[in-house]
């Protein structure tokens, strides 16, 4: 049986280092939003700053920074690949709480886009933010001195959100029929696995990390993001209305069934980064960073 | 007076060059669709082939092609680009048909993608086809040869096809007050200009055109996306419904108004070319081709 990961494998530092490096990518965001004077295109921008800058842990940003501290690379040529993922990341939640998808009214607490902005305009604001986020990369792209594999790591994170990818999972998740643990687990690694991946390996990439610390890292990502989808699920099975819009672990496979599951991805989680040394402790972190998420 | 356009501008060889590099863009547009066995994922693969291989003509691709062979570059290295291109137009389609957005049930004789599909699927269709055209981009930004500027002419396409490019101006269209014309001609720079410029300078910007070529090509873009709007709002006006719908140069400025001005960017277009040689007729041809699009 594996051991079960607590508070000790959080250095005391971690909420600290969490918190610099959300700033870091919070400003980069933020700094990154267009704005227009002209009727119209002025709703559009104010929509996108609306659910970038509407909350979030920033967590999949945050993962990208950290791999590259971790390997020793230049943050400022990875941070438009972590701000990127965070475009991403905020352009599907826009478009998963449309009327024609999960229907949500509210996200962090706030109506959601189309709540305030109407559904057209929330439509077309999850485009631009995608386009930005591909904007950000490509220009990321152009900008990165020689010697980075910068272009590699953006398509790496094209691949990831697409139909192969993140937008394939909540295809799956709105149309499939889910009945059983292992359909369960694919759609999560479409749905969220293959982003979070993205955040851990495209600084892998673009860094040219060798072949052992690449599949650490890989094994890393795969049960991060499992972990993070399970604790989601088990958040959610407080809200009766969630469990039956979604294809949920709680729901599916049973609470405790679904508490062991995420305790042991968190384990296999620290277990992929056994051959780092302390200074991947901020990542080990992460595993009780998501394991205490209320 | 400028002189009118015409027939004579189309060298005998237009069509077939035409259907010659419109068969090499459906064929790449074909060839890097997805697929999958995966529920739900399968459906919306098949949502994305339904709307890029609905017809269309292909033009901004073309167009791409075209620039390329006129400024002696490899059309295999071009042509992720006018394939990204077009896969973004098809995007770009598939949401502005929306009830949300234009609520246009049809598309090209066909019903539009939400009346097969459902409004989630198209949404997600729609996300995954601007999603593709990036991977396309990107990846064929890792595959370039040395020498060539494929990721700066890729970031071109990224920036004419954002907030402060193609989806602001769907923003203007369906939230701004149009009332004269040049606030209509700044709407159409935007939502139909930005793309078609990104057409014909993208390849340019790739294959390092000097200063005074990429300006002739600017100028060219710039009239001929004008011109293919108000040939097209020109077509609406046939259409009672449409011209009620959306901003449309023939109801804004009158009928007689607008085609003299169809004509004056015809002829501004060939204008710009005048430093070319009879390399560049096939993109004079363009001019006469829009003019005759029934």
């Amino acid at each position: 049986m594996t051991a079960k990961p607590d508070d000790r494998n959080r250095p005391e530092s971690f909420d600290d280092k969490y918190n610099a490096y959300k700033r870091v990518i919070d400003k980069f965001l933020d700094d990154n939003l267009p704005s227009s004077d002209v009727d119209g295109q002025r709703m559009l921008c104010e929509a996108m700053r609306y659910s970038v800058t509407a909350g979030g842990k920033r967590l999949r940003g945050v993962l990208a920074l950290a791999v590259c501290e971790l390997l020793g690379g230049d943050g400022a040529v990875v941070l438009p690949l972590a701000g990127a993922i965070e475009y991403i990341h905020a352009y599907s939640l826009v478009h998963d709480d449309l009327p024609c998808m999960d229907d949500d009214d509210f996200r962090r607490g706030k109506p959601s886009s189309h709540r305030v902005y109407g559904e057209g305009c929330a439509v077309l604001a999850g485009d631009a933010l995608l386009n930005l986020a591909f904007e950000t990369l490509l220009d990321g792209a152009v900008a990165a001195p020689p010697g980075y594999r910068f272009t590699e790591a953006a398509a790496y994170i094209a691949g990831a959100a697409g139909a192969r990818g993140m937008a394939g999972g909540q295809a799956v998740d709105l149309y499939a029929d889910i009945a059983d643990e292992a359909r369960l687990d694919c759609l999560h690694m479409l749905k969220t696995g293959r982003l979070f991946c993205a955040a851990i390996l495209a600084p892998a990439i673009c860094l040219g990390a060798g072949a052992e610390a690449y599949n650490a890292l890989d094994g890393y990502g795969r049960a991060i993001g499992l972990a993070f989808q399970i604790k989601d699920d088990l958040l959610d099975t407080g809200n009766a209305e969630a469990v039956c819009e979604r294809q949920n672990y709680a729901a599916i496979t049973g609470v405790g069934h679904a508490e062991e599951k995420l305790y042991g991805c968190c384990a296999k989680a620290i277990e992929c980064l056994s051959g780092f040394s302390q200074k991947a402790d901020f990542l080990r972190g992460i595993a009780g960073f998501i394991l205490e998420t209320k």
